[in-house]
C-alpha cells in the first residue's frame, strides 16, 4: 500500500482548482517570467505544466507532467522558448489517467496561423459539442475540453482571429478564464459570470494575464485591475482593446477561492484572501463560541482562520499539529499497525501544546471527512482533553461543475449526514461550520441576496449559475466514454 | 563531437526505408506477436514504434521512441494491449526532430468508432491536401502525411468504414502500403502501383499483413501472397474481402527493396532476396571483371553481392573487413587525431586478408560516397595493393518521393560526377556499378521495358510513375513551413 | 543561472544539522519503520538516505541519493530489506561533490560477521586517524569519516564486537551519536559530551533508537529516554544492556538544537521545542522591546519566536510572509531585472499585512545575512514603514566542527560585524539577537555556568568543549586532499 | 517470460570472456583514447565499464554499469577524466547480481598516493587470501577477486609502488594480465604462465597495453609485441622497463581465444585469428567430410570455420541463417505457441538456400547444447533434408577457473554425452568436433605436446596447469558466502 505524503500542502480530501493561467505579452524574458508565474499559482494544479511562446514567425511549446519547477529549470528549455509573448499553464487532473496530450497550452495549425489556448475553469456543455464535432468530421486529439474550443475557432467563417474566438465562446457554456496567444497577439478572456479569476498586471511595458496576483508579485509586475465578466481584453502591437461582446450578466465569482483555492497572499476580486479568511474566523468565533484552552490551526490552510478565531475570543493561539515538509510517497507496509500510520507523514501532534487542554480545531473545509477523522484522532492520541471543530466555509452539500475537482454528491460528508452526526463521525466533542450568510459578511461585508446572489456557491447552495448541460443530457455516459475511446497504456 | 557507432547496420550513408508495418487479426496474443513482427521488421525504422490493439469495445495504444525491443519488452505493458487484433508500426524518421505525436499508428476517434492507420511509404499529395483541410477547419496534430488519410476518412460522408477508406483513397497521390485497424476488422492496403511491399501470411486461423516475409518467419507463420496494387483485403468476422476499386495501373515495385532494403531472408514478390543479391553481384563480375586477389565485401549489406561476384569469378571470398556488434555513442576527442578515427567505431581492416592484395571490394550502393571514402581509405592503410569498387546496383542519381529518405540530388555522388571522377574522390584503382538493364536481369531475369518500367526505378533512373504534386509546388516551401508551424522544444 | 526553491523548508542561508539516524530492534516491518521514522528526520538531512536490515543470516543494504519519499517508496524495495532488525541515516552533505559511497549507513564485512554504522555528529580527528590507517595498510572507499570507525572496528584485537567497537571508540574524538547493526544486536552510542542527540523508544516488544522524539510519534512509539552521555546501549535477544565504559565528562548538548535543527513537535533533552522556542521570543521581546504594529515571523522556523515575542509583547502576530510550498527549481534569465527575483521563488510579502506597519521581523539566527537582505527588502517592497528585526539567537560568530555545515568564519557576518553595522547591511531600522545568558534561560531556566557551560554553545561563545585535533593540525590540508585523492565524474 | 534478444553477437550459450583492458601513457587525449580501445574491447565484457585517468596530481574516475558506448558518449565525462595516463576495463560478470563497487579499474588511495587496477583474468587463491586479509582487519568493499590484489599492495612493507606489487604477485595464483595506474606510470603485468593476453602497442610516443591488437587499430597505433608470461612492463617518463622477478615456467596461452573470445581481426600470439579460424575448419573438413549441397554457418562465429570448411571441400558456402542486428529485450507472452519462437529473436533460416539441400551446420563450439537444439530445429523448419553439424573446436568437457565464465561440469553437455548421444538430442543426423591435436595443428602448426602442452587447453583436456586452490578448498562455500554477505537490493 503505497501513501502519498505529497509535496503540496492540501490534503487529498479537499477540493481542488483544476488550473492556473499566465501570459505575458511584449517582454525579452517572456517565457522565464512565465514559468516564474506559473510556479507562483503552482497551487492551483500540480499535476503538469505547458508554455507556448511566440516570436512574430514560429511558435514554441514545451509541456510536461509534473512541477513547473522540475520542467522549466533549464537555460536550455527557457532558451528554445523564444519570442516577445509566451502564455502558460498549470494542470490539476480530474481524471485517473494523465495524459501528455492533454497538457495545456493547447496549440493549433489553422488557415490564419497558429493559435493556442490555455484554459482555467470547465465547459459545461462540452460534450455534447465534441459529439456534434465529431459528427462533422472533426479529430480529437485529447480529451480536454478546451480542445472544443480549438475545433470551434478553426470551422468559424469569420475571417480575424477576434472575430473567431467570438463566434466560438458564444456556443460554449460554462466558467471560464482564457488566455489566448495568437499572431502577435494576447488575448485573456473571462467568462460571462465571472467564475473563475483572470486579473491584469502591468510590468514596465509589459502587459500580465493571471490567475491571481501572487503571481505579478514573484515577477515584480503591478497589478492593474480584474477583467470583467465577459470581457475579452486583446493586446497586441497597436495597444490594448477590451470587448463585451455578450449580453451583460450579473457577476457570480467563486466564493470558494476565497475558503481555499487562492493563496493567501492573493488580492481576489480586491479583496486580500488572508485578512477574507481572518474575518470568516473571527465571524465563526462569534457565530460558534466555546469556552477552551487553546486554538489550533489544522496547516497550512487553517492558519488565518485560527488565528482570526484566537483574535476574537482572546482564546490563546498555538501550532499544535506540525507539518513535515518533505515530500514524496512512503511505503508503508501492511501490516495493521502501519497502517493507520498515514496521516503522520504530513503532520505530528505536538503534545507539550495538546496534552490535557480543551482544543478549538480549526479547518477550512470538510470534504470527504476523511482526513478529519484522522487529524482529530492524532490530536486525541496526543492528549488533548476536549476537542471542537471549527470549519471556516458552510456545509459543502454539492458538487462544483465549473472547474473545481469535486467528489460526487454521494461522497461529501454534508450531503450525507446533519451537523451532529458529522461531529460523531469524526470524532469531536462539538462541531460547528460558518452559516452561509455569515460567510458573506466576512467576505465582503454584505448580506446574501438569496433571489440574486452576488457569488457562485453552488457547493454550498445548490444554487447553480450556469446551465449543466452536460450533467443533464441522457447521452452523457455514452459522450463520456467517446472522450476516452483509446487508452494509452 | 558525438560520433555515431549506429547499431542497426546500415550504414548513415545509405538510402533508408521509412517504414515497416505489422497486423494480426484475430489471435489471443495479438500484440504479442505484433511486437515480434515489428521487431523482424526493425531494419524498417529505428526511430520510434507503435502498436495499437482492439478487444471489439476499446481500443489500446503504446507508441514510444526507440526500438521495438526497448519498448516492448514487458509484461505489463504487453498484456495492457488487450484484444484479438493489433497493428503496429516501425517508423524511420526523415526529420532532425522526432515527435512522439509523429509515431504511429496513427489513432482517430469518429464518429462511426475508432480506427488506426500504420503507412509506409509517402503521400506525393499530402501538403496541398493538408493545405486544403485546414482551411476548411481541420486541426492537425502531428507533421505525418498519414494524418490526412485520417483526416479525409473523417471528413467522408460514406457510411461504412470501408468506402469512407475508400473516399479517402481516391483523394491520395503516392506510394502506400497500409494496414488500418477499425471495430473489429483489419484493412490491409496497396498502392495502385505496388511501390511498396504488403504481403499477407497466415498463422492457423489468423491473418497477418507484414511488410516483408521475414515478420510471418519470426511468428511461425506461413506466407499466403503478396497484396495485389490497388487492392484493399478487408479481414472481419465473416472473413476475407477483397476489393479492387480504382483503375488497373501497371505494377511499380521498388526495385531497390532487393538492393537494400529487405531483409536477406525475405521473399519480395516471390523472389528470395538473397539470391537476388548473389545474382547482381554475379551479373556484376561479368559486367565488370577484374583481375584481382580477393573478394572482400562492405559488411553486412555487401556479402551477398559479395559472395555472388566471388562465385561467379573464382577470385576467393574473405571478410576483409571486421564490424564491431558494439551499440551507442562513443565519444571523439575534437584533436586531428582522433577525428578521423570515426569509420573504425565500427569496422576494421582485417590486415592478414588484405596486405599485399589486390582488392575486389562489393558494396550495395553509393549515395553521398562519405562512407566509401573511409572504407577504401581504411582498406589502404591495412595495406591493400588495389582496391577495385563494384557496387551492386547502378548510380544513384535521383531522390526518392515515394517513402524512402534520400538527399536531395545536390547530395548524391552520382549526380555530381561521373564513374571516373568518383573513382578518384573515393580513392580507388577503379569503380563500376551494375547496369540498369544487369539490375533488371538479376531481379526477375527480365530486360527493362523502356517504354513502361517493370519497377520503380526513379532512383536509378529519374522516371517517377506517380505524380509529384507537393514537389512541383510553387507553395511547396510554405506548406513545409505550415507543418512545422509549432515547435515542441 | 540556477536558482534553487528547494524543497526543504530550511533556506540555503542556514546552519545545517548533518544528520539523522534511526534503529529498530524485533519488529517484523523493521524497514518499513525505519524507512517511517528516516522520513519523519527528513530536516536533519536531504541529500541521501540508506536502510541496513539483518535477518539473523544476511544483510540488507538499500542506499540512494535523494529523499527518504523518494527512495525508500516502493513495497519491492522495503520487501528485500528483509529481517527483524533495520536502522538507517538521513544524510547532509558539506561537500559539493555528492558520493554514493559516502552514503550511510556504512557497511563492513569482518571476520566476525557484517557491521553497519549510521553516525550523526563529526569527529575531529578522522583525518589524523585516516592517515595513521591508511599508513598501515588499510584501504579506504569513501571519504566519510564515519569508515575511520569501521576500520578500527576491524583492527581491534578484542573479541566481541561490543568490545572492539569500545576500542575504536577511544580512539576516536568528536561529537558522535551512533546507531549501530551487527548480528541479532542493535547498538546506540552517544558522545562523552552528549552533543548530540539519541533518544531511545518503545514500540510494544521492540527498542527503538532515534535522533529526535518526533520520529517515535510517526510510528507510534513511547518515549523512554534520552541516551546519557558516553553511553553504549546494547540491544540484543537477551534484553538490553547499558555499559559507560569511558570516564564520565560533563554534558554539553548542542543549544542550537533548539534553535533551528529539532522539529518543533520533538522533545530535546526532555525539553519541547516549541515551547523552548516561544520562551526564546518572549525573553527576546523582553530584551528587545520596541514599539511596533505587527509581530511577523520569517517562515516558518521564525514561527514559534514570533508567537512568543507576539504574546508577551501584546503586539499582533501576522503571517506577513506567505511560503510557495512547492518544490524544485526554477530557471531564472539572467537579465538584470529577473535575477533580483530569487528570493520570491519562496517567499512572497503578504502586502496588506505590512504596508503602512512598523514590522517586528522574527527569524531564528543570521549566518552569512544573504537572505535576510533580501527578506527585508521584499518586506520594504511590500510597503513596510519601519523593519526591527529580533533573532531568537545570539549572533552566531564561530563555525561548528562537530556535525554541523557551517560557513567557515570569515562568512559569518556576525564575526565581521559589530550589530549596528549588520543592521546597516540588511537594511532594518534595528537589529537584536538574544543574549546568551538569555538563551540559557529561555531553553533550561538556569544562567550560563561561564566556568563551565552546561551546553556546548561554540558557535556562539567560542568555546569549544572537545579538542579540534583535525583543524589545529598543520597537516591538515594533506590531509583534506588525502579523503578525495580519486575524484568520480 | 522475457527473451533476451541480446545485443552482443554472442549466444547466451557460449563460453564469455570475463574483461577487457586498455591503458594508455602519455597521450593529451588519454581517456577518450581508453574510451575507444575499450568499445574495441566490448566483446569481452558488456556488463559495465570504467575509467581511471591520473594528471600527476589527481585520480579521476568514471565506472558505470552497460556498454561503454552508453557511459563514455559525452564530451562532459571524457573531459572530466583529465590528465596524460589512463586505463579501462570491460567487465563480464559471472555472478546474477551486479555491483557498481565490483566494476573495475578498482582503485586504492595508498600511503603513496593511489593506485588504479584493471584485470582480465582469475585468480584460484583469491578467496583463502580474502579470509586471511579478513582475519587480520582488512575491509573488503566488493566482492571481486581485484581488490585482493589491492589490499595486499596497501599492506606491503616494501617501498616502491613496483616491489610492493611484486610482493603481492608473489602471493596470488592464477590467470591474470593486469594494466596499473600509479603516480606517473602504467605498469602492464602477464601471470607467469600468459593464460590470458596482453599486448604492447605505439601511438607515436604513446605506449599502450590492450587484451587485443583490434584495440590498438581503433586508435591507429602499431602493435609492438605480445607481453611475455610473468613479465611487468613499467612505463613511466624515464621509459620504459620490464621486469621478471618470478621463476620462470611454460607458456600456457588460452587456446580458446582462437575458437571464440578473441576478434576475428586481431592477432593472438602472432597469429590472426580469422586465418586460425579458418584453418581449423578446413581441418575439421579433412578429419570430418561429408557429402553435403551447402556449407551454412551459425552466424557470425561460425563464418571463418564454415569459410575454411567450403574452401577445403570445394562445397558452396552459403548464409543460410540471417541474423538481426537489433538489439534489446522483446517481451514474449506464455503462450505455447510463442514460448517456442524465441530463437527467432536473433536469427531465421534462409528458406531458399535450405529447402531441400543437405547442409554442413558450422558452429564454434557447443556448450550446453541448448542453442544448438533451437537452431538446428530452425534449420530443419525451414526445409533441410539432411544437418550435418561440424564444429570448429574439440568438445568442451570441463569449466574453466582462469577467468571464463562456464557452466559447471554437469552442465556441460560433452561432459555428459558421447558424440552419436549429442547427435542425437541436438537433432542432427551427423555430429563431429575437430580433435585436440587437430586444432593444435590448425592453431600453431604443430602437435600437442601430451607431457608438456604448449597452451591452456584445459576445458578440452581437463588439463590445468595453475593450482585450483579455492575449488579444492573444504572452506570453499564458506569463503563464497562471505563474498557476499551484505546484499545490495
Amino acid at each position: 500500500m503505497m501513501m502519498d505524503a505529497s509535496n503540496h500542502p492540501f490534503d487529498d480530501d479537499k477540493l481542488h482548482e483544476e488550473c492556473g493561467v499566465f501570459g505575458i505579452f511584449s517582454h525579452a524574458d517572456a517565457a522565464a517570467h512565465v514559468a516564474l508565474g506559473l510556479h507562483a499559482l503552482q497551487h492551483r494544479g500540480q499535476e503538469a505544466a505547458g508554455i507556448v511562446s511566440h516570436d512574430s514567425t514560429h511558435f514554441f511549446s514545451h509541456r510536461a507532467l509534473g512541477l513547473v519547477g522540475d520542467n522549466f529549470n533549464s537555460a536550455e528549455i527557457i532558451n528554445k522558448l523564444r519570442g516577445h509573448i509566451a502564455i502558460g499553464h498549470n494542470r490539476y487532473s480530474t481524471t485517473g489517467d494523465t495524459l501528455l496530450r492533454n497538457v495545456q497550452p493547447l496549440y493549433g495549425d489553422f488557415s490564419f496561423g497558429g493559435l493556442a489556448v490555455a484554459h482555467n475553469g470547465n465547459l459545461t456543455n462540452a460534450m455534447r459539442l465534441r459529439k456534434q464535432l465529431i459528427d462533422i468530421g472533426c479529430l480529437f486529439q485529447s480529451t480536454s475540453d478546451t480542445e472544443v474550443i480549438i475545433h470551434l475557432i478553426a470551422l468559424s467563417k469569420q475571417a480575424s482571429v477576434e472575430d473567431r474566438l467570438i463566434d466560438a465562446l458564444s456556443r460554449i457554456e460554462g466558467a471560464y478564464s482564457l488566455v489566448v496567444l495568437a499572431q502577435d497577439r494576447m488575448i485573456g478572456v473571462r467568462d460571462p459570470h465571472g467564475v473563475r479569476p483572470l486579473v491584469m498586471g502591468k510590468l514596465n511595458d509589459s502587459i500580465i494575464f493571471a490567475s491571481e496576483t501572487c503571481a505579478l508579485d514573484i515577477v515584480g509586475a503591478q497589478y492593474v485591475r480584474d477583467l470583467d465578466p465577459g470581457e475579452i481584453v486583446i493586446v497586441d502591437p497597436t495597444g490594448i482593446r477590451s470587448l463585451k461582446p455578450f449580453t451583460p450578466t450579473k457577476k457570480r465569482f467563486c466564493i470558494f477561492e476565497y475558503v481555499y483555492f487562492s493563496r493567501p497572499d492573493s488580492l481576489s476580486e480586491g479583496a486580500n484572501v488572508y485578512e477574507v479568511r481572518q474575518r470568516i474566523g473571527a465571524q465563526l468565533s462569534r457565530e460558534a463560541p466555546v469556552d477552551a484552552d487553546v486554538v489550533v490551526p489544522v496547516p497550512d490552510s487553517g492558519i488565518p482562520g485560527a488565528l482570526g478565531y484566537a483574535k476574537a475570543s482572546g482564546i490563546p493561539f498555538e501550532l499544535g499539529i506540525i507539518r513535515n515538509h518533505y515530500v514524496g510517497r512512503t511505503f508503508i507496509e501492511p501490516s495493521d499497525h502501519v497502517r493507520h500510520l498515514g496521516v503522520k507523514l504530513k503532520h505530528n501532534g505536538n503534545r507539550a501544546m495538546l496534552e490535557g487542554k480543551r482544543v478549538i480545531l480549526v479547518d477550512d473545509s470538510i470534504v470527504r471527512g476523511t482526513t478529519s477523522k484522522k487529524i482529530v484522532n492524532m490530536v486525541r492520541d496526543a492528549g488533548a482533553k476536549e476537542i471542537h471543530m471549527r470549519i471556516a466555509s458552510p456545509p459543502t452539500t454539492n458538487p462544483c461543475f465549473y472547474g473545481v475537482d469535486t467528489p460526487t454528491k454521494e461522497h461529501l460528508l454534508a450531503a450525507r449526514y446533519d451537523i451532529a452526526q458529522m461531529a460523531k463521525l469524526i470524532g469531536v466533542d462539538s462541531l460547528a461550520f460558518i452559516t452561509l450568510n455569515g460567510m458573506y459578511q466576512a467576505v465582503a461585508q454584505i448580506n446574501r441576496d438569496n433571489a440574486s446572489p452576488q457569488y457562485c456557491d453552488a457547493c454550498f447552495s445548490g444554487d447553480y449559475p450556469i446551465p449543466l448541460t452536460d450533467a443533464g443530457n441522457i447521452a452523457n455516459e455514452h459522450l463520456k466514454d467517446s472522450r476516452s475511446i483509446v487508452q494509452d497504456v
